[in-house]
């Protein structure tokens, strides 16, 4: 199962504003259905909780060791977006926060799913 | 005929904001006018209505068994797109969709072709 | 001549929302300075007339043809956007369109022109 | 079935030294297995027997045409390859013939094939 | 000096919405401190003053004349910005004009400055 | 462990010269000193044995099922690009076979890995 | 440590609406926690506080020499970004500034920070 | 009909091995079967007889107009790259002369016709 | 100092034909003239010693340590590629060895340096 | 006049197997017939002479400083060309000298002229 415990953060560094995007191009899950190896690129967007709010920022190893956790689990790309975004916001409460995956094609169709946490401002959707 | 009593879909799976795309690469249909085949790019991108009222989402297999029913179809460019976009916001009643048919060149020009069901947020549109 | 009578049109199919794209890559006309020829590709954007409305929209073979009727006429760039959209603009009464030429360089500089026919919507402006 | 009577050709228009290409771009076929749509280019790179020695060309659009009698014929990826490269060997007993096809990706495997008829020189192979 | 005396104009063809762009690909002038000399790209974009309000239009031969003259000047990225821009909104008077350049790099860095004249707006800022 | 007894193949369909690629984009394996999952490209290009010399292709699902064997490996680059050559060219005993990985880039270092079977001709050098 | 001493400025020459964008493309500092270097492009976008108000803009050898000062700092990505954000808006004092930092890829994951000081127009967003 | 008096030349400026190209981008000439228009790229690459042998090489503008002399001719692939191969050999007996066109695709075929004059070193073949 | 001390071993796993290239993309030295950083990608590629003659191959991270001890070190070009081929022909004794450099521009020329080690196969070189 | 007493070298460092490049990207020189400016990229590869025979390398900032000698020199491509073929030549007298000019579009030809001195390597050809 995907792990959240693997997350870490940092406290936020500054109170001004500040926008974090992490894209983690090697992410690999396993389709429930058929058995075979689905391959994507995550895109993660988000605005820290402010330093004076107690903010959190997640840790950019720790985050990896968490994509990593998904590599043998059987779950769909809009269960994989969902979980992300869950799972981020629930560890740093961000502002707001974006999730967009780029799934390799399939059959001659490919697909993005993207998810949202908070008002994400028009000009930082991913 | 292009066929919806192949589409299927699944519950979808939250309330919170989500937006689908999926890009069918390997579009073919054919001119009813010169019987020439005529071949495309196919993106359609819609919000899914919530969960909780009961929303659905079309399953990736048959869209894409959908997608190959208009293979020996003689049919024109914006009626392609039209019955797309009828056909899915029918099965679906997303929250709204939008579809982008990208037809490869003719005779030295290239066509692209919009049709939107619902209010498209303008950050979407395709 | 640019000859408009070459331009023939069909009922728009419906009454939704319908973005109509034609990207004319292979454009020539002629100098009236110099006489050498002239190439670009000319952008045709426009959301037609509803059907209800008794809207048209231009066929793409009359296109091509109207547009192969530039081919040795001596006009300047900016005459040639203003005629396409003037001629277009009448002929199909649209709910708004857009026009843009992108010309191939001379001496080091290439030029844009781009006309609107109507309010065209942000989001459109080509 | 691949319709060879479709064919047709116009005489070699020199004895010079003398490469044709053709890259049809829109080829498609259908898996045996699957019943799935394959989607690929083909592309087709000859020198002409010289025009004293009666050689012929094929005619462009009877090549279209030729082409498009694959769209419902269930056959592998070699058997299109070798299909085409006999069929255009035996029409046009050319000095020397190459095929390649590459085929959009299948499962996360594209394939490329090619085949030769004739002695084709280095650097003419595809 | 850049020499304002070589732009000559002609009338603003029309009186519909229209906006003209210029991209000068082959820019240069001379670093005041170095003596090196600049490379660079500037693009103009302007909507002209209306037909019926007396506005005229840069033509092109004379803009590059104009550009030229820039060649053998020491003068700073800033000083070539603010001054194309004034030169040609004293010249034109346009409903508003931006100017953008794409230096070259110097040392790792490169820059891009951008000016404006009137109220551009948003979708046509450069 | 990489599991060649998912191997299976076809006759070759012919004596005609001819060539094979298949291109795998989504292979993935894991670093036996990190336990980090390494990704890459594997490319594979061979002339099959002649039809009448019993000669035997790779079959595409076998192959992709032989590479999803290595997912969760410990196994080097090298290792891997020598395992692919070696079950290959003892699986199909082709005219020559060549192979080629391409891995992603791990702390700013990206290698590319080539091994060969048989004389593998210049001009077909993966 | 970053020497802010290094920076050099000069007045801003116009009290018009002017943007300046400088692309650092070969920012290098340490991670502090690994020791190994970073890369990445560092991109600065501000619009100068005006002329008549005394504003000033940050020369580019100058800011030149700053960005090497990093080059054998441990300092994590968000550090450099505010550093590079809170020591040129502590010198420039512009209108708004915006930082963004594009980091080349770790372990499969690159990562991109955006930070601003004053009200950036969406327009001017890095 | 393609006029080879507006051909110009000058005297080859050197006996030391030289290699000319010129890359005629915005050839246009009209199919004479269908009447419409083609385009294409013309790449001529030759080297030159040598001074000591009197050689002369085309002169550019010459080269541009004979090209336009195409422009309302009704003329076939073949013919059109063989007559330029022809004409440039004729006029100037260079050491070897290659012409590569490349045509812009129709109904989804596009074609690329080479000719050589003399012995085209493997190297510089186009 | 450049420090061969940190350059590992792994003895050649085979005596097949075998090329190992490595692609250090974040190469960065110190101009010895201006002390202002050079950057750069060095790209490696070898055959290494066959594994019956005692043949050992470069290990990766090992190469990254003695790539990044020239971060600081003040040397041109030249010397960096003739430094790279030689501590790594003298470690590896390879079949044949082949450097080279690519540098990031400065002032507007970019240069690449090749040296070799053995004799590298046509093929091969970089 | 081109200047060559601005060319400086430096001892060839070694007397194994060594091929430097350099890609002035940014030149400029002035068309003797028009009076306007040209621009084009000249790459300049050579094997310099052996140390043990004596053999010197051009100092990079010395040959961007004769590049610059040609900025206001009326002369053609090919002049150039044979130009900084001779002088270079001259002045390194290398084992072998490749020159190649890729000059910007005019009148929508483009062209490049490739000089060569020694006995060039097919490998090394520009």
């Amino acid at each position: 199962m995907p792990d959240t415990s693997l997350l870490e953060g940092f406290a936020t560094p500054t109170d001004s504003p500040f926008v974090i995007e992490h894209i983690v191009e090697e992410f690999t899950s396993v389709c429930p259905k058929t058995g075979h190896p689905d391959f994507g690129v995550v895109t993660i967007r988000f605005e820290p909780r402010a330093a004076s709010a107690g903010g959190i920022c997640v840790e950019l190893k720790s985050l990896k060791l968490y994509m990593q956790s998904f590599r043998n689990e059987g779950i769909y790309y809009e269960a994989v977006t969902n979980a992300i975004r869950d799972d981020l916001a629930a560890f740093m409460k961000p502002a707001w926060l974006a999730v967009r995956t780029d799934w390799k094609g399939r059959g001659g169709i490919r697909s993005v799913i993207r998810a949202e946490s908070g008002q994400v401002p028009p000009v930082w959707k991913v």
